[in-house]
């Protein structure tokens, strides 16, 4: 059994030579380490020609972007893997192939998606990627379908949810968006001049009981291994192409949560449009938005119905009209989560590129309060809002 | 490490004397078979006086009633003892107390409750415990509040959930409440005269959808640790005392689903007194289980409340009115629950001392016809009765 060490680079292009499963390993000479995320150390490795041919990402055993003083659990990077070789099983077109992953030294090797852009950047600078909505919404409905009661027999179901169960990440995620942004904490970091908005989610009694609604879900309803934080930037595009990464927030939670997670992050680059390109680019940009939201809509639910009527192996949940019922409860979860990131991409620790690529300072503000106001009218109006088209006539309202 | 073997009589006395906890265990001198249930061996152990004194509970590796043919994990007895020891921790006074238990004998060691009576029959009877129904809705409170995401913290919760995973027992139960009443299928046991109300439950689609709703629910809402078989039959009562049994079922479920079995085999009562009782005696002992479910549920909800108020250590789910309008949805799946159960227990394998007692067989009938009626009527009618009385107003309606 191997035991943990932090990989240097040598450590990293030796570890892929290895494990990569290459046909001319030893033509790996060098990695650059291109971790700009919190957790994890990532490596791309280079052959001699210099291109990238696979990933290794090791897990940190804390935060690395507060250090040593917030420890983290390696066990993510099994659970990352897990989550990914299920995902990969169920969706290989949208979902990074992982090659290797080893427990203990809390590493992966993955694909390379050097001739991919991270989504989340692209739509910071208004590139179109025409196929990436329908793509992103038929990976969730293939990856939660196929892990959910529908499709897994019973008992494989319950050992899969105790193989998944998640506590430490899970937190942070119980933390950052159901708890922090709705009381005072060290970790939140809105703009000063938010501060009245931010008092006013603090005080709408309904606004919280909705919030620890939604919370007590995220905590009970084991209705599929979820990716549990496919936001724009875990999410790698290219022409006609899109693939997720970064599933270490995985676990069996509520369906709704992984889809009102991707729509939050259409809905925030929508808030955030106006202060990042001139008024007409950011009008059509804006529509462009909303598009996407409906389609990665549409595209999940039906893929979801179309899978429900060809492969439901339960008899009771086969029972035509049933899966609707459920995916109408997956809405209104869709809708409430989605209001949650807006607050806690806003309000919280877990500040975007979408907000922060924007220059003008009160024009800032003004972007993060429209997405602050727009996710606390999403999860108060969750149970009420019919369907994808009033939800678009909602956000219109919304400014 | 032990290794199973079936008890004989004799075996459960020197287990008793061994592992009883008794003072004078050498006093101990025969054990009596009484396992009147399906799947387990179950010993009174009595001492030289002729007194019982503890009980020894071994689960077979198969269904009892069926025979070899149906096998069953022997996990089952882990599961039962460490369901009963949660719930003793939190209601000692209504839990039966485990003295000592062994997984791999699948065995265990009880308390004696020789001077209470099993509830079921004290029903059929309709002789009065004028505390059992507050007793059983104040147990309900205690062991599903403390082992729920208001109390436990949340690590402590997915280990309990993985813990607790219960897959066998869990089938059992997703087989028998929510799919053979609503197919053909040869474990069910309904009267022939019945046949035309049984193929009206199959072919009523917005019951079909309501169940298989339920058993999603069944299936994924992990809520707190459920007894999982709370019915009439697992409740020893005396006067002013009431001890839960029996809990091989137990895993993380739906609250409403504890409460609904323990409500429904009220309702199962009530539907069965006209052909257990004389005309005058039966309107009363009506009046008095409906009187009973009211109490039931109002002493689960009073408590479950209180509790909420004094030990929430969730921070979000602490928010003042998030324990209310939790369990406005309990009250939903509750009554759902209890409708399956009472369907369950005249269309289904699980028959009961209530019906099977009555010697008339028209009457019999008649009363599981009225059974099988009402358990329809409470799973459409579950998300709009609004309140207990609105409840009792639809039962009375409904005959």
């Amino acid at each position: 059994m191997s035991q943990y060490r932090t990989f240097t680079a040598d450590d990293a292009v030796a570890y892929a030579q290895q494990f990569g499963g290459l046909a001319d390993p030893a033509e790996l000479v060098r990695a650059e380490e291109i971790g700009d995320g919190n957790l994890n150390l990532v490596f791309k490795i280079y052959d001699r020609a210099d291109r990238s041919r696979v990933v290794v990402k090791q897990a940190l055993p804390y935060v690395r972007c507060v250090g040593e003083s917030w420890p983290l659990t390696l066990d993510r990077a099994r659970l990352e893997a897990q989550t990914l070789v299920e995902h990969y099983r169920h969706c290989p077109q949208h979902t990074v192939n992982v090659i290797h992953y080893d427990a203990e030294l809390a590493v992966m090797v993955m694909e390379d998606l050097s001739s991919h852009q991270i989504w989340r950047g692209e739509l910071v600078k208004n590139i179109p990627y025409p196929q990436a909505a329908s793509q992103l919404g038929y990976y969730l409905a293939q990856t939660l379908f196929h892990t959910s009661d529908f499709y897994l027999h019973p008992h494989k179901k319950k050992e899969e949810v105790a193989r998944f169960i998640n506590p430490q990440m899970c937190e942070i995620t119980e933390d950052l968006f159901f708890n922090e942004p709705y009381i005072g904490h060290e970790h939140n970091a809105y703009p000063a001049q938010l501060e009245e908005d931010v008092l006013a989610l603090r005080h709408d009694d309904e606004l919280r009981i909705a919030v620890a609604s939604l919370k007590h879900r995220f905590f009970a309803h084991a209705e599929a291994l979820l990716h549990g934080d496919i936001h724009s930037g875990s999410v790698f595009v290219a022409e006609n192409s899109l693939k997720a990464i970064d599933a270490e927030f995985g676990y069996f939670g509520p369906i709704g949560f992984d889809v009102g997670t991707a729509l939050g992050n259409l809905l925030l680059n929508y808030c955030a449009l106006p202060g990042l390109l001139a008024p007409r680019e950011a009008a059509a940009g804006r529509e462009q938005r909303l598009l996407d939201v409906k389609v990665l809509w549409l595209a999940f639910v039906e893929r979801f119905q179309a899978l429900a009527v060809e492969k439901t192996r339960d008899v009771a949940l086969a029972f035509p009209g049933y899966a609707s019922a459920f995916l109408h409860k997956v809405w209104q979860d869709s809708v409430g989560y989605c209001g949650t990131e807006l607050i806690r991409r806003t309000v919280g620790m877990s500040q975007i590129a979408d907000m922060k690529t924007i220059s003008d300072e009160a024009m800032r503000v003004e972007c993060i309060r429209h997405a602050i106001s727009l996710g606390k009218t999403l999860i108060l109006a969750a149970p009420h809002v019919e369907d994808i088209d009033a939800l678009l006539a909602r956000i219109r309202q919304n400014g």
